[in-house]
């Protein structure tokens, strides 16, 4: 599993179709998204749409009309709220956020009564990176939800980011818990949750997977600043997945990566009822299809 | 300014040539920095030895003794201290840390009767980034020896950033304060400093500079991403100078740079009496080389 595209073809051998309801699917990207998987068959899509005229929208109607179901809705939120109630009646297995605000759809899948949130379970934000310069995808959490993650919150975010390893075959993920260095630090109070993690990990709690920290990216994604450093670890160098310990610090690595990296990143929101995409506005066709190939994976 | 090349171009005509004093100049990488500085006559160099034995340097020496002052010392330790009595003494204008340990030199750098630290100065690292992507040279701090900077530590970080960039010709340099959106919020205090800042900023405490935020990376560095998000101002996709909130933050952003952004790196402690050079065992020839430009820039 080295690009994002090998995930798109074990996705298209293995899984079966999963239902996709996009909310306000006006936008080019997005419609761009939605055309890949009609295409490739890679996903039934259920439009919600809210109204609004999109020339991109009705195009890809025209054209795939047979192809794909419409709920047409009157407004912006109700198409929100009519996409949340397709999943809880479940008649959709992920949900994706087209042209609409990211505030507003997560306002109708926070809803206590209505929405999709499951009792005890954190809700967290995983993203994958597709990078030329590394042998391997990068997954990592949490750039989007949780700012200071608990030791309960960290234990969700290693478990939905090692679930969607072991689901695209990765058997035995190599987990890094990122911090400016390799010493164990009460000032820092991650890396006391991190040692506790460890033990969890060693105890068998995260199921087939090697968890090590605390340790800088460098150290966890290139051998060879390893070497230099003298650490031995499993996880040195190797690293599929990254625990950050701050939304500043993986809102960075997030950012970095997608500019300087020249990474296509995808993202999707784990602990909900399904997968939930809520891509940027700025994100790709490519990189909105990857999140939902990504998030299909995730509910399968 | 687009590159560290154009930074020593400006330096070899400009600037008086500074001594600099280094310590247990044994290993391959910086005995290659200072034969670059030595060949392209852009710095006096003073080999603070500690008795060791090392090929590379023995090489050099009978290549260069006309071109180079030795001080022989006894110990690593030893040449720590002297190194550091050289720069106090007023016989040398920027240490640099050879194949020291960086604890054992900074033990003498930091000695409150013999040491280099300056009273009510703050210490703090400034780094600077040669990237094909941008196209500009990037300051950022602090990642290495400021955890979580207060309002003052903000201030002090920010003008040594600001005075290295007008010293290399950067007239009126932008600086994005980093954070992982636009709202300030005050569950996380830092966007509470950078108003502060910005409003110290815009009664000229910095001198000629802009500063914004808080913002994230890519807003900072890519207009694109500022368009999409509707904001504007001189900093976004434009910015000199990034400031991070934490160490965990700004290591995030030097790591990532460095192996994904395969970017060049080069680094120097300021606030001290004179820059002081202390580059990872890890760093190659050209990026010590670079560091060392970089502190010769800053004594200037």
């Amino acid at each position: 599993m080295k690009t994002f595209e090998d995930v798109v073809d074990l996705f298209r051998s293995h899984v079966s179709r999963k239902r996709v309801a996009v909310v306000c699917p006006d936008d080019e990207s997005t419609v761009g998204a939605i055309r890949r998987c009609v295409d490739d068959k890679l996903a039934e899509i259920i439009l919600v749409t809210s109204g609004r005229e999109s020339r991109e929208l009705d195009e890809f109607m025209a054209a795939n009309s047979d192809k794909v179901r419409t709920v047409e809705c009157t407004s912006v939120d109700d198409a929100a709220r009519r996409g949340v109630a397709l999943v809880r009646e479940g008649n959709a297995d992920v949900l994706m956020k087209g042209s609409i605000n990211t505030d507003n759809l997560l306002r109708a899948v926070l809803d206590k009564e209505c929405g999709l949130l499951q009792k005890g379970a954190v809700m967290s934000h995983l993203t994958a990176v597709d990078t030329p310069v590394y042998d391997r995808l990068i997954f990592f959490s949490d750039a989007a939800v949780i700012p200071r993650p608990t030791l309960e919150q960290f234990e969700a975010m290693i478990r939905y980011d090692v679930d969607i390893c072991h689901k695209i075959g990765i058997a035995e993920p190599k987990v890094a818990l990122i911090h400016f260095t390799e010493k164990v630090n009460s000032k820092f109070s991650h890396t006391l949750d991190y040692v506790e993690l460890k033990s969890k990990a060693a105890a068998g709690e995260f199921g087939n997977a090697i968890v090590d920290g605390p340790m800088d990216v460098k150290t966890a994604c290139d051998a060879h600043s390893g070497e230099m450093k003298g650490i031995s670890s499993p996880v040195v160098g190797k690293a599929d997945i990254l625990i950050f310990p701050t939304l500043e610090a993986s809102n960075t690595f997030y950012k970095t990566m997608s500019l300087f990296g020249r990474a296509t990143m995808a993202g999707v929101i784990c602990g909900t009822i399904a997968p939930v995409v809520v891509p940027s506005r700025a994100d790709t066709a490519d990189s909105k299809f990857y999140s939902l190939a990504l998030a299909c994976v995730a509910a399968g």
